[in-house]
């Protein structure tokens, strides 16, 4: 007699044809090893940072689902112009997600005290019915969590403690932050006020705004308001804020965040420098919302930086010690601070629907799909 | 009576009327005190980055002189939206040069020794006929070296050697650098070749790409040329530099580089990443040859930076000690390595003639400019 779980698992392949094809395939779990534990996924969050990997540079306009209900299948066109990028997995079946939780079902020897504990995991692959993996890379929730309330305890609360402590090692006093409404950026609003950190808040309306300075946001600012920068430059003049995160990426805003900087910082120099203030003013990119180009007009001196940002270098740079102090508050923390509310809770098959797609790619503020893997299922 | 010494230093003003007004003042240098030393500057290059001090964001084509021919004051106009960037030199009258070279005419108490020695200096002011300044900040030029040969010793000899450091410092292998035939692009090959460190040059013309390969430059591509991509990707991957400092600033170069090093570093890569490779990429703009926007299309993962990079804070961070080896090595092959060569020497008040200037303007490969403050003058 076997002792293999099987289950569904979402998988994303582009072919080398020109096609991403999404479909929900049956894989085998072996019973885990000694060190390891089988979760059954309960919920897994879809974030930003996964729809890259799942849905990669498609118009989901042009999504088309067929097969069974319980087992569609769903194809989309990829533009040859995004295939260079797309080179590298072609012909690839990825599993996808990145984070989620679950019950623990099985456990290996060395694992028996995390049977039918729910745990939260990273690591990938969690958009399925089981995950297998090592008992060491989950965090037991705390008594009283749900999955639901633990699936998203790795990535935007880790960002959002990466983000503060990134400046606070990199010698900045306050932080500028953009597409500040997301659930990343109410949860860095709430960090942000709990340890006293200025924080610049840019967010695209007043909708947005409302909804930030309704959990205490002091400054908030909208870039499509007609005095923005005049506000930005305010803003980060009264916080001293030399360091920002955005999630946009493309167009001309990362470039705008510089110059007010720039200005800020001039505000206070008493010597006309040919090469601008001494102030050293940095950019992370840590999104794309929008993916067109970046733009920068240099209008910023020559003591500047723009980079991309990730979360797991940043804890591979902090190193285990300091990432395992940050989990640790996120668990203290999970039901106040880092606490996620889901508008929309799927299933894996609904997952490959195109209308529901539409919805979770919108990325609309307000709104966030938790997947379950259990749902729908017999 | 007094011990003054009266001479001529050019004059860089920004008036808030919107206009630029090139002059000659009159200036009075006092006595040396105890530490100091008065040089009468000899030799002082007008290098790219006196360019901004000097002329502003003018139209060079619409500069106008007027006055006599040896004391001449020329004019021309900003246009409006190049103000607001001038805010903080308006209506200050700036001295100008960054460098230069001169003999040492008067000496203060504990300088005496440098009385008569021809000396390089640093410290702008240095389009001027004479110049103050502490005896600890010049070099001594060897025996044998003219003014002419010790003009433009520090800031380009300083820069490529800063450049190949700062590749030691970073944790990168080899080099790119854009503008590749410049007088510093070629010195900064001969400082590769000597050390044996890879250089990737990047040129506009195969003129230019001629200019290196006679001097034994082994890496030059063509950023004009079809194949222009291909070849890049070729010497970055041959090469494995991640780090590139671009003169150009303006247009995709920058981005196409940092596009070129993840192609070549995702060569070697053994699995798909979603956020491209582990591989940090880095371009410094130290230049602005093309002030127009730098234009991004984020097509090279997560791991990369772009930044502003300045000889000054250089050296700062490198501190004191570093510092004067970097400067030992300068005089040490400052005919061989470090050699300049002028193709125009012309007076003080021929700098302020707008059709020398257009001149100088141009940055043309293989004209350079040395300013002789004595010339004209009886």
């Amino acid at each position: 007699m076997s002792n293999e779980t099987q289950g569904l698992e979402l998988r994303s392949l582009v072919k080398s044809s020109g096609e991403l094809e999404l479909s929900l395939a049956t894989v085998s779990h072996p019973e885990p090893g000694p060190d390891e534990i089988l979760v059954r996924v309960q919920a897994s969050p879809i974030n930003p940072s996964d729809l890259g990997l799942l849905l990669g540079p498609i118009d989901v306009a042009q999504a088309k689902m067929s097969g069974p209900a319980d087992r569609p299948v769903t194809t989309a066109p990829i533009q040859p112009a995004f295939m260079r990028a797309m080179a590298a997995r072609a012909d690839e079946s990825m599993p996808v997600g990145n984070e989620g939780a679950g019950e623990v079902i099985k456990a290996g020897a060395n694992a028996q005290h995390l049977l039918g504990k729910t745990v939260a995991m990273l690591g990938g692959a969690m958009y399925a019915q089981y995950r297998l993996l090592k008992a060491a890379d989950v965090l037991v929730l705390p008594a009283g969590a749900t999955a639901a309330d633990g699936a998203s305890c790795f990535v935007n609360p880790l960002t959002a403690l990466g983000m503060v402590e990134t400046m606070k090692m990199e010698g900045h006093k306050a932080l500028v932050h953009t597409a500040a409404a997301s659930n990343l950026g109410q949860m860095l609003n709430k960090v942000c006020i709990k340890d006293g950190v200025d924080l610049v808040n840019i967010v695209r309306s007043p909708e947005q705004a409302k909804i930030l300075t309704d959990i205490g946001a002091k400054y908030v600012v909208d870039s499509t308001a007609p005095d923005f920068m005049e506000a930005l430059i305010k803003a980060l003049a009264a916080t001293g804020a030399t360091l920002a995160f955005d999630a946009i990426g493309g167009g001309k805003l990362a470039g705008q965040i510089l110059s007010g900087m720039e200005v800020a910082a001039n505000m206070t120099a008493k010597t006309y420098s040919r090469y601008g203030s001494t102030t050293y003013k940095q950019v992370y990119i840590y999104g794309g919302l929008n993916t067109g180009p970046t733009e920068l007009n240099r209008a910023f001196g020559m003591s500047w930086g723009l980079g991309g940002w990730l979360l797991t270098p940043f804890l591979m740079k902090v190193g285990a010690e300091a990432a395992g102090k940050l989990r640790q508050r996120v668990l203290d923390e999970l039901k106040t601070t880092f606490a996620s509310h889901y508008s929309h809770e799927i299933s894996l098959a609904e997952t490959l629907n195109p209308e529901i797609m539409a919805g979770y790619n919108r990325r609309a503020t307000g709104e966030k799909y938790l997947i379950n893997p259990s749902k729908g299922l017999s």
